[in-house]
């Protein structure tokens, strides 16, 4: 079995952990960690254990880096073979908003690059996955980004994100909201980066993403023939250590400058 | 049968009426009305039909004001009773995002004021109503907004709106926007204000909101418990001629103001 094949057999498998498992979200108890508003809950915990337990019975010296604990702290090899996994992106959405906007995101890297990813949004039961060179697809589906290449024709998705960092968010945001056609905050990274794989947004901002926010989405959006970069337009490797990034379906980033990084 | 008891059978009917007759809803055509991004397609018009066919057989006298050609000029008797519809808030999600915030709103007004209200978000399959001074439903169970009254714990919702007015909003949003816990942007103004009566949100701004956007939801939010206020405090009227709201749980409005009015 190929490693994408064994990633959406690994999302089917948690489409249906979701379907018996998890009952009704609003009841479902959470804890803020570090910082007010980042949550963790059970579903959370589980959902991680799940995927770590399947990556580690079928390739045992694989690296494995999860947001919540015993997976968070970055493998000392990076050019080793990587498992970056987000087991609930959007565990706000998921607690406390009508919105399914939550997802499980799981991506291969190797040398320190997405290879291979899946994505699973369990209440749209939609599952996204990409193979590095091989295109991006929805469930089953081939995905391409939107050609709009004008911000007054554009959605853009802003990340308010933590509280620390809102101001600057909201400085380096203000062309993109005071001149986007539509703008949304919709809460998850991974469902914001497969919206524009699927041609429904342009432009996605985040002051401070971390690698399991976004190493699956980045290369579903890449393979869909979209862009991620920084703010300043160098191009995102997954470890560099830099927490800015602004995707987008290319064509409108290309046309011009979308922030003021001087804010 | 009573106006609510109307209301209540109207949007199951709706419910069918988007189960059998609404299909795919990213291959339904639209077009931009006179601003960019402000869509109307066929099943807004189809929706408007429907609502508006069912209230003048039952009540061939009252007044009818909704959001789409026929019927968006306001009646001259504003004493009368009058039914205010929006056949769906949030077209631009229903057609270009993944977000299921799209909603028919109905509301009935006499002297002016909301008395009996119905909205039903088809894709979630929740339907909300109240009745002036009988309390706020959702799918049969009784609802109040959430108690919290400090911005920090806060989900805050901004509804961006028309470009032309997106400077003012960003400058009256700011202070949510950099303190609140949580910011989203769910683009429907019926949706964000049922998921203040939800207990889920505890602060939603809009800059220019028509009465369909909010005459339905504003009963809902009251009558569970909430406050709709314009941006300087004053009590909002329906048709007060008067275009910016704030809609929030209470608490958090008589805790301190919310909004900077100079920008």
């Amino acid at each position: 079995m190929t490693d994408i094949a064994f990633i959406q057999s690994l999302l089917r498998e948690l489409d249906a952990f979701f379907r018996t498992e998890v009952g009704n979200r609003f009841e479902i108890d959470g804890a803020d960690k570090s910082e007010p508003g980042d949550r963790v809950t059970d579903v959370d915990v589980a959902v991680q254990k799940y995927i770590v337990d399947r990556i580690q019975k079928r390739c045992p010296t694989d690296a494995v880096y999860g947001e919540e604990a015993g997976y968070d702290i970055l493998p000392s090899d990076l050019s080793e073979r990587c498992w970056v996994i987000d087991p609930l992106d959007g565990t706000y959405n998921f607690q406390r908003t009508l919105s399914p906007a939550y997802a499980v995101s799981i991506a291969l890297a190797s040398g320190g690059k997405p290879v291979a990813a899946g994505v699973l949004l369990p209440e749209l039961a939609l599952s996204f996955s990409a193979e590095k060179g091989k295109g991006a697809f929805c469930n089953g589906e081939p995905l391409s980004v939107s050609s709009i290449d004008s911000l007054s024709e554009a959605k853009v998705d802003v990340d308010f994100s933590e509280i620390s960092r809102r101001s600057d968010c909201i400085g380096a945001a203000r062309h993109l909201m005071e001149n986007a056609s539509q703008v949304r905050s919709t809460g998850s990274t991974v469902v914001a980066l497969c919206s524009i794989a699927r041609g429904l947004t342009e432009v996605f901002i985040h002051p401070c993403p971390q690698p399991w926010d976004y190493a699956a989405g980045k290369l579903i959006v890449e393979e869909a023939g979209g862009l991620l970069t920084h703010f300043n337009g160098d191009p995102i490797e997954l470890f560099d250590g830099r927490s800015d990034l602004i995707a987008s379906n290319g064509s409108i980033q290309r046309a011009g400058p979308l922030i003021d990084i001087n804010g």
